[in-house]
């Protein structure tokens, strides 16, 4: 590259460096942070693990409230419990797998009792309520109560809520929002789930 | 709930789960996987470690490329490393931080040599590409010679890509594609990034 070029680069970098340094001295306030993760593509479960594991990795408190468990989604648990992670785990499986709203709403209750004694527990510095969406949407949980366990939350707590089609006022009560969109996905194309990528 | 509600819940979950069985059965190609994260929204590289966590979970090997690394993203990698997870990290920080061009892009020349030789080497069954979007908007690395090299990989390997604005030709040869939106992010509502969730 030319001499020329790099004063270019330079000066452009420069510039965006100027912004970012601003835009950080802006952001001051220290506070748990309350993530949703929503939409119809792949990677919202994964988002909360990755970063379920940056936290324990720091040597923090993180724990993991699964609420729908089919033969999905256990490398990470095992990963992550032999690091010490707390898993409570909604033991049913889908809904299209039990058949039966009855049971199925206790089973969600019963996994959000645990869910809201980590809320309160200032120890724990990241909550993750894995497809909690799924709870409010098909009424197992009230959402009221949801709402209020998250706003009396220790302070410096972040939670991260994965699921489609997160509630209007998960969303607005969140800090932080990121809808992951369903641009392609393998299993439509054909390609079988596959072991270490998939579950 | 009623028999009567129970029923016709029982019967919408049947219709459920025999449209989800059979595309299940559709779905039989066995491969592995190349996904493409992108998108401006909070979440694409934390999703990334999430599969990685859930692959070596399994006993199974995955190898992570990171190609842009400044103070952030460093507890997965304690985690991670600690499961016996190999790192290549190119270790120049942001381009606005380094404002320099030729350095940037030996950096990442050498940090694709890594990249290269795990993306031919069959005992690994993932390799985590963090952040290699921005290596081939900035001209740092061929386009053609990382689409040959993702072409030639082992059948069974599978490969995540993470960045914003994926070059189309890579999303073009991706078998899933998710684009992570930002509704919104704590960082602009002034809050300082965490330790333990935002690195």
């Amino acid at each position: 590259m030319s001499e020329h070029n790099q004063d270019k680069h330079k000066a452009r970098q420069q510039k965006v460096k100027e912004q970012v340094d601003a835009k950080i001295e802006q952001a001051q306030q220290e506070k748990g942070i309350l993530q949703v993760i929503t939409g119809n593509g792949k990677g919202k479960s994964t988002s909360g693990f990755g970063t379920v594991a940056r936290c324990v990795g720091h040597g923090m408190n993180a724990a993991v409230v699964q609420f729908i468990k089919g033969m999905w989604e256990c490398g990470e648990r095992n990963l992550l419990e032999r690091a010490g992670v707390p898993f409570a785990v909604m033991k049913t499986g889908f809904t299209w797998e039990t058949q039966n709203r009855e049971t199925d709403t206790q089973a969600a209750q019963a996994t959000w009792q645990q869910a809201k004694q980590w809320l309160q527990d200032d120890s724990i510095d990241l909550v993750l309520l894995d497809e909690l969406t799924y709870m409010v949407s098909y009424d197992y949980l009230d959402l009221d109560e949801v709402i209020t366990a998250l706003e009396n939350r220790p302070a410096m707590q972040s939670v991260i809520i994965t699921g489609r089609g997160a509630h209007r006022r998960l969303t607005e009560l969140a800090d932080t929002v990121s809808e992951v969109r369903n641009v392609k996905h393998a299993f439509e194309a054909g390609i079988k789930a596959q072991k270490g990528f998939d579950f």
